[in-house]
């Protein structure tokens, strides 16, 4: 059992950690950290409202019992080097000074983007760009860090990456359009979307979002360059409108894709649901079943059905047919849980294929 | 003023046709035409629940006083010569057997898909390809008819054809991307969406709707060839994903657009603002002030806001940029009125074009 | 294990039902009974739309594997006789003529309101008022039947009678005003609530909603007179307002009671929590660990995060406080989940009681 | 014309009296103020985001041309003098220390509730307790004032005091059951109801508002004594539970009345119906045609539909039913439009009223 701490506790993300960790095989939370105000309370406590007395937790799942009566630490008040593994779930502002910090002895795995875009730092999702992680070596070695930071991709990424991955693997990428229709979670809670903005209406825009999928969908599926020790990104370009829906957990993808081979909808279908039959995540504690399930129902994937499959570690893709402007292409819909693979559940994959692989 | 009869009156669209004909300066609605079983009974009581009493009304306007006594008239009770023009508001199965009927003595107005796709009948939309107007008369010579069917487009065409034309005009459009999320509305009410289908979810897929818009798009675009007397589809090539969102009015479209010579998002916005400046809607009396208004509030168009912009005739523009895929494009989000400019007041709005034209 | 068949096996509530009774410890559902056009078919088939190919499955959870292949019976090819129980999950017109047939031969348990309001038929709630089980002997008897028809409750009902009954028996009950805030589900899907009706809304009517729950409240809390073999409804006079608000699963109920002793939440409270402790679903399969939860936040119960407690057979109860109208009196809101305590798992629930009474 | 400021001027509720008092005939809002970090920009400016440049207006309405370029002024800036009207759109707290001081000098009309339970502060709806405006004297006097504070009932309160009142005069009234469905615009924008709480939900609470409806309630009802010049409130009894659903504008009310002498629905129709013929409303600029509607249609009223009545000014009530559980009693369902006749235009309903009463 590794000894893990987690930066940012009882925020949205830092719940679902909680719930995620709970029973964990291989990860022992010992230590939850939050603000100055919360420091000294019991996690229970901690979560509740102190006017109200109502316990703002956010999870269908009760809070579970093994982190009801532990008390929060300040960051200042726990050492890196007590811990093997370190999980941060706080905004970018803060990640850009605190990350570093841990990151000089300890591993840390951050939901944050601040350190996403940086030269030596991959965005890795396990099982399709494993061969990034040879960078996290690079990055101690250049930073002079016993530990590294390994931040996830952006929850609308993840989704679009993990099924362009046996698109570029079998027919070769070009270019894609993607239109995103986002769940409410994505935007968090405090206070996230206002409900009087989005009851029977769209947001067409959501800040810097389509900047960030466009980078990192390249970046992710780009080549590690071993002699370089850098991520040469992938040439495919891609062009996003990410929008907001009255949904409450599950992006949804609109996605067209010109490939450099000619293919149709059956071998693309083929290829991803074979997709995860032979790569990393096989046997990982929280991997699912499937990475990938396609659906020949036309009316799916929809996130009030689809989201929960394999507890929303799956992408389940459906519509696949056959692009009509492309020359060869192909266009679908996936849907991803934003809050489960995009998120606390998925860092959580991630640690543990780096432990299967050492470097934790 | 023209004596006009509306067969299909008491549906969601004919109680819309009623609204918008109510005081109209032009056209004077003295029949309206219903089933079997409520021809006979005043309007009033035919869109009475019998059962429960309950009115199956479904505009916020009240039922206009001028139509509420008015006695539904079986169809084949009424002579169609005596009409200058018919509004049709039937499911395309009877308009296929109906519309030939009546267009033998009288125009008509159509808002089914039956006629749409045939050689010699254009998809007409006011100010966008007028020109196409030439095809009824061989319509008519050719069939032998006193009359013509004029079919509107499908309500998710209207609104990407308007945005597309000052496009095409400017700066040539080779491809095009569009993804829909449309409102509950344009799936009509017997019964409609199902409440439990959509409630926090998204529905990906509408029945043959990509098709209709894929190829109304290109022979709305198209030209009219005087020699050959026909339609010349454009050019353009077009694939969509068409979804259903919990939205109630206001279908918002993403579009994606490969143009012929570079632009940028200040001149495609010059273009479309001033589009409607001098086209031939201009004093038309269902016309908008503006046919396309251009928003640089990167939040918008949102339907709960933008839907109801001059009386639902306006198309609302935003998010106008520079597209990071295409060599020279654009990509842009529209917002268009389903049953407003995309039902039956576009059909009086057309009628209002063919009267100024003396077709009618 | 007792041979089960099952009447309305592919509507909304026939699949609860596949669905509750999967791997049940005591029942055996082997055959199935749908309408003449099913009827033949494997059940994977008679679920599918012919049209479009499309699975009309309403559970989150997929169609059990041990139903896909049972192919569909006709009502005439079924021998009743062939059963020791049997459930009933059609109209109540359809009801009203198929289960008497039924009842000659076999038990039959009923989710239609066909015959609640006669005299010789019991609405039967596990635990609350097991004594009227008895009247089904009555009933047998009177009717010449070797089985009989014991009907569930309207899904509104059940939460009420559930906590309303320690309340009659600690401290009794004179009066009660009930306002109910409806889910989607409750009215069905052919097609139940039209979306277009109730986004952005609430519909402060259910036909007949409100004298079903008047009615059978009393009649399910009234005690059985051994002597005249007859239940005498309960003295408690109820009125209620029902409407239907935006929610898919789980009834809210707004409650004001009058009691007859003078009492206060916490002794309620207490009532309420301690109520399942010795009644007769301990130990029965489909039993929750808990009837009654009662719950002192003040922002709870909310359908979202209270329905699924204990799987939906639990109701939820909290802002339990003194009545500020009545001298003896107390408030409270509850939440109990119309598709499961409420329907096929609650009558599921009944069968397990009544094979315990050994009246199955 | 009046000179006319407003306090709080770019929130929700200030936002809703800009556009009421556009070209008001009797109203000239000179005057604008908001918070130091507003005072100086012109309102056009201080109700955009200063980040990204979006506008933070809430209405459906454009912001009205009248009001664009004034300056907001800093509360200290402005002369309280200057002006023969003051409406104040402010939080309670400050409500508190700043209505005072402007009242020392000018009739100040307030939406806040930190002067509504003071024994010298009528709660005044135009037309149901017109005597209590004499109170305003008394408290002029007492004070020592030029001016005086007239609070606004809470939103919640206006319908239900609006349809007792011809009960009270009619029949007496003797106890009320009230179970609302609240919109959100109710909970304001600053964050007001996050959409993920309420998403598929039902929130059955809202903290304060159920005691200040029953106090409230009971005060404008009450009568004035003209010796001891107090306000005696009526001695109805009144119990409510108030709850958020997922509705925009409008609040839901159920209501159960116990009335003095035996009535019929048929009697309270009429007087509710009559109830506006003669009361002092009549001809104010802000006064809907009707103050109550009563609709027979069971499915009404309901807040998407009804809720515009007269541009929200009248209360919509329905399903007016005999009692089950009063020996004299009454039951229904009222609609009433929390941002219009609730709020900032129930304010300015109320300054005509006071000015023709020529205490202001």
């Amino acid at each position: 059992m590794l000894n893990v701490a987690l930066i940012g506790s009882t925020g949205a993300v830092g719940q679902e950690f909680v719930v995620a960790l709970n029973r964990h095989p291989w990860f022992n939370l010992t230590h939850v950290v939050s603000s100055e105000r919360s420091a000294g309370k019991k996690y229970i406590d901690a979560i509740r409202d102190t006017q109200s007395g109502i316990l703002k937790w956010h999870n269908r799942e009760p809070v579970p019992g093994y982190i009801r009566d532990t008390v929060i630490s300040k960051l200042d008040d726990i050492n890196p080097k007590d811990f093997d593994l370190i999980f941060t779930a706080i905004e970018s502002d803060a990640a850009q000074t605190i990350e570093p910090k841990l990151a000089t002895h300890v591993p840390v795995i951050s939901t944050a983007a601040a350190f996403r875009y940086e030269s030596d730092v991959p965005i890795l999702i396990p099982g399709i760009n494993d061969e990034h992680v040879e960078l996290l070596n690079k990055q101690k070695e250049d930073r002079g860090w016993s530990g590294f930071i390994a931040p996830l991709p952006n929850c609308t990424t993840t989704g679009l990456a993990i099924t362009l991955k046996p698109l570029i693997t079998n027919f070769g990428v070009k270019s894609v359009f993607m239109t995103s229709m986002q769940a409410l979670s994505g935007a968090g809670r405090s206070p996230g979307v206002v409900a009087l903005d989005i009851l029977d209406n769209v947001i067409p825009y959501i800040p810097k979002e389509e900047e960030k999928v466009q980078i990192e969908t390249k970046k992710i599926l780009g080549n590690y360059d071993y002699q370089s020790k850098q991520i040469v990104s992938d040439e495919l370009k891609v062009s996003c409108t990410c929008t907001r829906v009255p949904v409450s957990d599950g992006h949804t993808e609109v996605v067209f894709v010109e490939t450099s081979k000619n293919t149709d909808p059956e071998s693309v279908a083929k290829q991803m649901m074979h997709f995860s039959d032979n790569i990393s995540i096989k046997g990982l504690p929280s991997a699912p079943k499937d990475y990938i399930i396609v659906n020949d129902d036309p009316t799916r994937p929809q996130p009030r059905i689809d989201r929960e499959v394999n507890d929303g570690m799956t992408t389940v893709v459906g519509r696949l047919r056959k692009d009509s402007v492309f020359e060869n292409g192909i266009k679908y819909v996936l849907l991803t849980h934003n809050e489960k693979m995009g998120s606390a559940k998925g860092a959580i994959l991630l640690a543990e294929l780096l432990k299967t692989k050492k470097i934790i």
